[in-house]
């Protein structure tokens, strides 16, 4: 909603600020007004940067995570482990996978996961180009890290049919009960598959 | 804290999203990936209106309100009551009062409210402009909307001994329980306040 109040390039940026997930309207102008309240260099320094964004990033040729030139920074870093190549759903798994800072092997993003309802098929993922990655990486293990949800377990499952009888060892990332979750306040569906996933404990 | 994961244009733009005000790391990361997920056009029309904001917006030359050209649009407006005047610390603070739709007067923007241990004296905010503006508009009536703050309540001090002996009625915004809220619940101080400050509730 335009502001009638607020001088017409300030109420301009407040509305485009309030397209951000999660902005609404009142931050929206509180978004404004800080910039506003800012050296105009920083206000200049976000608006270049918004104005070549799209110019600039791409997908990467070999793994489709976001990169400037043809591939991105961990496909273009030599320390990473080609032997060890993981399945995310989409670049914020990515990202989240990296901050973790446990993994140190390449990546291959599908671009969503399968979900007939919303009209995502195999054809609008990356499988075609995994697949063909897999012949000329031959990594040694593939691990799967879509969602623990109906769509990721969907994709999975998808993957695990499309990769039967290739020499490469398929995981899966752990699904049980997050660290410092007290049982009582779990869902079902996780403490189950928990019970179900347990573990040898026994000494040695 | 920059991100190496990111292609450089990328974490450029989530750095400078990640200095405004509550937006953290990885809500940065998210609006800059939100951004790139969306047309270019969103991009960049983001991008004039942050380039172009500094060289548009300026202060009403009558409120210090923000305005595009000289006066705000609500000095601009003839259907605005020149008999009242309402004078407000910032200008959230105005945008807060006319989203509540009670009111129908004029404003004057102090720019902040007398802070000593800021440095924030008489001199920093614009008192003296207000004075010439009384000469000239001549108004009914005075509302001091300064906030219910220690700074507030010395900024009011100060005008009302500025004023005294003028020509204008002096108001000040009523102080008490807010609306909706359980007296169980409210800080002492305001209780107080609402107490020594009761209204006749007598029939007729």
């Amino acid at each position: 909603m335009s502001d009638i109040s607020l001088p017409p390039a300030l109420d301009r940026l407040a509305r485009l600020l309030g397209r951000l997930p999660g902005v609404g309207e009142r931050s929206a102008h509180r978004l404004a007004l800080f910039v506003l309240g800012q050296e105009p260099d920083y206000a200049h320094a976000l608006g270049v940067s918004l104005a070549e964004l799209h110019d600039l990033v791409r997908f990467c040729r070999d793994c489709h995570h976001f990169a400037e030139g043809q591939r991105c920074v961990i496909c273009a870093d030599p320390r990473r482990d080609c032997a060890l190549l993981c399945v995310v759903e989409d670049v914020p798994d990515l990202l989240a996978i990296e901050r973790c800072a446990e993994y140190r092997g390449l990546y291959h993003v599908l671009g969503g996961a399968l979900s007939p309802l919303r009209g995502v098929g195999p054809r609008e993922l990356t499988f075609d180009h995994l697949i063909a990655r897999l012949d000329v990486l031959q990594p040694e293990e593939l691990i799967v890290a879509t969602s623990i949800s109906v769509e990721g377990e969907a994709t999975a499952s998808y993957l695990q049919n499309l990769l039967r009888g290739r020499a490469v060892r398929l995981t899966r990332i752990a699904s049980g009960v997050p660290q410092g979750t007290d049982l009582e306040y779990l869902d079902q569906a996780t403490l189950g598959r928990a019970l179900r996933a347990r573990l040898p404990f026994g000494r040695g």
